[in-house]
This record gives structure tokens, sequence and C-alpha cells, in this order.
């Protein structure tokens, strides 16, 4: 019989990596649930951009084991009256402050089960307004991943969650528009322009697909980076959206487009 | 029962993340107390910034379990006749190079018990002269760990360990003056003046509170960052230091101070 | 009995810290082997650099536990016809793309027992084109961990695992040359020049040594970086490479230098 048979926790945070506060949120759990995994699922998410925290959140749920408790936090509002929630959503569990950062999660696992975190009982004995990712998160996520029911950190939500304008793409003649969402490390461009979205709108016996973006032709939607050596290309990544690419170069360089830029998938009939 | 009742070992060094060094350390850890946990406290320390990683050392501890092993290694020393040493302070369990790392701790909890690492049967079988967080440090902590008593790494230190010089407030004529110790990501200004100082000296029924850095007049002291949108402000942050942040931007750039710059607390009596 | 009997599983990517990318494969491995450590090992292999990634592999495997799994994801062909395979090399496993990799590695212990990952029963249900990392190479390397026999994973390689070419020091008249392969995080340059070689050419009773990188002279080896407080200097680093360093500084820095910069050790008969 395994030892640790609950799931892990992550931890999304604006924090990055210089100082001692991801660690913090460690040491914190690591004294409430030590058997506990604990999982850093990025720290570079930009100083509160809670938009750019709640699409990495919800493009890597998915890799995660059934319940997982994800911890995120990007969090301007902390020590002001913004709610602090635990929910369940999809197939797993999310703790932190309730202002648009489960925003991605939502779109697309709706149902939800949340309570707002009012029992002091399962926070830090000192409460500090300025950290409450060690102060309330950390230790709630903790006590849930140690067994504690979802009832017991407060009283179930009174209004909805807070969640973010999140635009989508637009459906016109032989096309579809959408945009920039984010540029990873390599510099590949990520769009909103899902494979299910693609799936629905582009005729599966389309004569032609065509990407552009900004005032550039990138040509047909294609397997593999590799299929192109040294050139720009549009393939769908491993987070199921289209990605505008330079094999082992950088499409954001190349381009010199950044978030928000437009991208536009035409097809022609048969 | 818990199959991990171990407290965890934290690693503290000046070593960044691009090079495999860090990941030695956690490679012998495993090796030879497989079920610790070892948590980054972190890596960022400025090569060779002794006086930087005490400070992170001693302001992050309280957010461990009792018994934490924290391997701090800035050891710019290494190879050289400096001390090794295991420690018992206040609460927690810390190994490293005897070179001033431990005197912001050593500051808050004086009590000590320290043992010169000089038993090489607790060291990797082969000792380099460059690189004694993977060949001393680890393998002592994940043995202390393990079990192995604090007595059977060496013997009890004959001198006092090392500190460095410490610059403490002062205190005026209805003031307090302290220096920025360190800027954090988000360009927060950490300073020396502690909530416990505060408290001290500054009498609960003064009739006003001012903040001024460098040439600036912060303001009154306040309680989060959302009372201030967008401004400059001052509160007390997480590790018990006033901080002057600007609210969703950087103190830091927007006052173009760093570390060293004088920060004065005033009050008038009511 | 330890519950965590299972060596760790650690992670080489280019795939950078911001994203999470990283974090899927941990969670992938979170969600098959819960008990297994996952270590990183260094995430921060430039973008596509299959060179910089086999000498940071080869370097620090040394460090591990035997038995310890190594996921080396550093992939321009993924997608592509490729080989993926799981080795037995030395006293380790090593998981990822057939790409050179492991020349390193290869080079330092040529015994190996490799296999061709074909069984898609070990890989996750949906394989992406675009991030075998997470969606075969964690997997296997999971089930690796936790008890599958590597015959499982496919049939052994028909043809030799792909090697890099790999540049040897060569041998002159009182003399090796060499060359610098890293630069780390304290700006040492990392040399071929192991302490092996020198062992072997650099005859014990030599009157005096020389250390030469580009056109300065170095001086002799030394054994700690404190024995030259400032200064350039050259000594045996703690993956057994001659290492140019400056003490308390940065060699790259101040000799402007970097990869490929020819070092020279002279001698002189006694």
């Amino acid at each position: 019989m395994s030892a640790n048979l609950a799931p892990p926790i992550t931890l999304l945070t604006d924090f990055g990596m210089q100082d001692t506060y991801v660690a913090e949120m460690h040491g914190v759990i690591a004294g409430l649930a030590p058997n506990v995994r604990v999982i850093d699922l990025t720290h570079a998410i930009l100083p509160q951009n809670i938009r750019q925290g709640a699409l990495a959140l919800a493009d890597a749920v998915e890799a995660f084991p059934d319940g997982t408790i994800h911890v995120a936090v990007v969090d301007p509002g902390v020590g002001s009256r913004r709610r602090a929630v635990a929910a369940e959503i999809g197939r797993w569990r999310f703790v932190g402050p309730d202002n648009g950062l489960l925003t991605g999660v939502l779109r697309r696992w709706p149902r939800q089960r949340v309570v707002s975190l009012t029992n002091p009982q399962f926070f830090r004995a000192a409460v500090s307004r300025t950290f409450h990712g060690r102060d309330i998160f950390a230790p709630v996520a903790a006590h849930w991943a140690a067994g504690v029911a979802l009832d017991a950190f407060g009283n179930p939500l009174e209004t909805p969650l807070i969640q973010l304008d999140w635009p989508s793409p637009t459906r016109g003649d032989h096309c579809l528009t959408g945009q920039v969402l984010a540029i990873d490390h390599f510099g590949n461009l990520l769009t909103d322009l899902t494979v299910d979205l693609l799936s629905t709108h582009v005729p599966s016996g389309a004569a032609s697909v065509t990407v552009l973006v900004g005032e550039q032709c990138v040509g047909p939607i294609v397997g593999a980076y590799s299929e192109r050596p040294g050139q720009l290309l549009a393939l769908v990544g491993s987070h199921g959206r289209l990605e505008i690419a330079v094999e082992s170069g950088s499409a954001a360089k190349q381009l010199q487009l950044g978030v928000g830029a437009t991208v536009v998938v035409q097809w022609s009939h048969s």
C-alpha cells in the first residue's frame, strides 16, 4: 500500500524565484501535510497579471491527477476585502483569491462547488495582510490534502466567482479570427484558436487552410515543428491551441509580435 | 502512521538555477535520506553575497517546521581553512560554512549548539575543494535528517560562530532611522525597521507617524497594499519588516533607490 | 522499511521555468508514480542545444543514486521519425529522444542496454506531436520507476544510439590543448581537460605547469579558489574538469571568452 495516496498540491504565483516567498509556502505545507507532494506550476506570472495566471492554470491542469489541489496566488488585492476561496472545478481542486484567476478553468469546466475561506482554524496562527499565499492558501491546501472536508473551510459562496472578460475568436466568411494569448519560452505564439474551435468551424473537406498572423502569411497547419526546418509554421500545440512557431527559432523575435496580435485561419471550399 | 516524519531539508545557495549544482545536492540527499523532503529556499543569492544570504535565511525560517535542516551555502572560502559547521539554533537546524551566513538567525535566536564538521565518515567518498555543498553539507544534512546525532559530526566549536557586522537602526528625537536591506521581486524595499522596533519606540498614542525614504515622504504606515491603489506606500510586510512599496508597481524603479538607502519613521505626540 | 525505495527521477530540458511545461511532466509522474521523488536537473539548457544538454547530463549523473532515471528532453525533432529510447548506461537509467543527448554519458560509460519506446500502453492516452516530454518520456519514466521492466517499453535498438562529434583535447610537445565547453553561473570556464587526462599526460615530476587561455597566462593549477583572492586562476573543479575562474569574480567577464576558446596546459621537465 502506498504511503502517499493524496494527490499533489501545485503552486502558481507571480512571486518569481529570487526571494524565499515560494519556499515559505512549501515550508508551511511541509509542516501540515508532510507526505503530500508539492509541485511548482510556475512562479513566473508577471506581477499582478491575473489574466496570464488564469490562462497558465487552465492550460496546465489536465496533466495533473484527479483531485490535485492547485493553489493559485496572483493577488493584488491581498489584505483587502476580496474573497479567498476553495473550489472543486472539473476533476481538480483550487485555492486562492477570488479575483478572476479561475476564469480559464471555469470556461472549460463550468460546474463548481465553492466555499469562502472564513474559518481561521485552518490559517497560520498569525495572518499577515500582505502574504495570504503563506498564511491562508498554503495551510488551507495542506489541510484539504490531509483530509479536511471542503465545508469545514467556510460557507458556500453566495455570489458567483469573479470572471474576467475572456475574448472569444470570431467566425467570419471562410475564416476564424483570434489572437495571441501568450508567448512561451521558445518564442512560440500561443493563440485562442483551439483545436475544438478549428474542428467545429473549418470544414474537414476544405481545399486549403491558411494561417495569417499580423501581415504575414504563415501557410497551412502542419503536424510537427520538424516539417518546416528553420521556417515559420503553424501547428496545434500541446495545450490544444493553434500556435505560431519557428522551427529551432523564435517566432516572437522573427515576427516582432506579442500578446494581442491578430491571428486568422482562412479556408476555401473544395 | 506517517512514512515521512522527518522534517524537511532546505537549500539556500548562490548557485543560480542554470547549472546542475543544486540538483547534485538534491541527488546526494536522495541517495542518503530518500524519504526526506527537500525544499529550495532560494538559489538566487548574488554570488558570494553572504550578507544577502544571512538575511534571506533569517527571514524565511519561521515558515518551516521545528527541526527543519537549513543547508546554507554561500561559500567564497570553500577549500580554505574556514570551518564547516552544523548548528541547532532556535527551533531549527543549520548546516554550512562558518562565514557569517548564520548572523541573521543568531541575532534573533542567540542560543546555539554547534559542532565543527570534521568526521569524514559523513562526507561523500571523494570531497572536492570547490563544492562542499554537494560533498560535505548535503550528505551531513541527509545523515542528520536520517537520525544521526549532532555530536557524531564533530566536536563542539571552540570559538564562536563568525558574525557579520549587522547595522542596527538608530533612535533619534521622535524618529527611528534605518535602511533598505533588500529589494524583492516586486520592487518592494525591505528595511531593518522591524515591527518589534516600531512597537518599542513609536508611542501607541502618537498623533501622526510618517515614513520618509531618500528625499521622499511616503506617508503613514498603512495595513495593506490595496489601501493606496497605484501609489507609494509603507506597510509592515510578511517578514515583520517595514517595507516601502508601490501598489501594482515597483518602488525600487519609481524611487530609483537600492540597498543601503536611508528610511526614517517620524512621529509627533498627540 | 522505507516507503520510498525507488530511486529518483530527474528532469533535464530546454523548457525554461517561465511556462508550465516542466510542471506538467511532474504532474504526469505524480499520477503514475506518486511515491517517486522527482528532481529538476536543470531546465536552462539553451533551446535545442543538444550538445549543452549532453554535457550537463554527463557531468551531473555521478551525484545521483544507482538506478536513478534521468529524463533528458532537448528535442528539436519531436513529432518527426527520430527514435525515442530508454537506456541503461553506467549505474543509471535514461529516457529521451535519440538525438545525441546521451553522447557525454556514453563517452564515459560505453556499456548500454537500450530499447526503442514503441509500446503506447505506457504513453499518455493522447500523444501530442509537440510535447513528448509530457506524453511519452515522463510516463515511461514513471512506469519504469514503478517497476515495469525495460523490455516492456519496446524492442532493443537495432542500430546504435546517435552520438555527437565530441572533440577531444590534443597532446603536443609538453602541452595539452583543449577548449572551453561551458560557462557556469559564476562565470567559471569549464574545459574538456579532465583530471584523468591531466594525470595521464602531465608528468608528476614536472618542474612547472602553466595554464594559458586565449592570449592570457593564468598560472599554475591551484587547489582552491581562495588561494588566489580576487585573481584569475586555474583549478580542477567539482566535475573533474580544469576550470578557469576568478575568485569572487567572473572569468568569463574578465577574459571576454566563451565556449570554444582554446585552453592550453604546458609543462617543463624537472
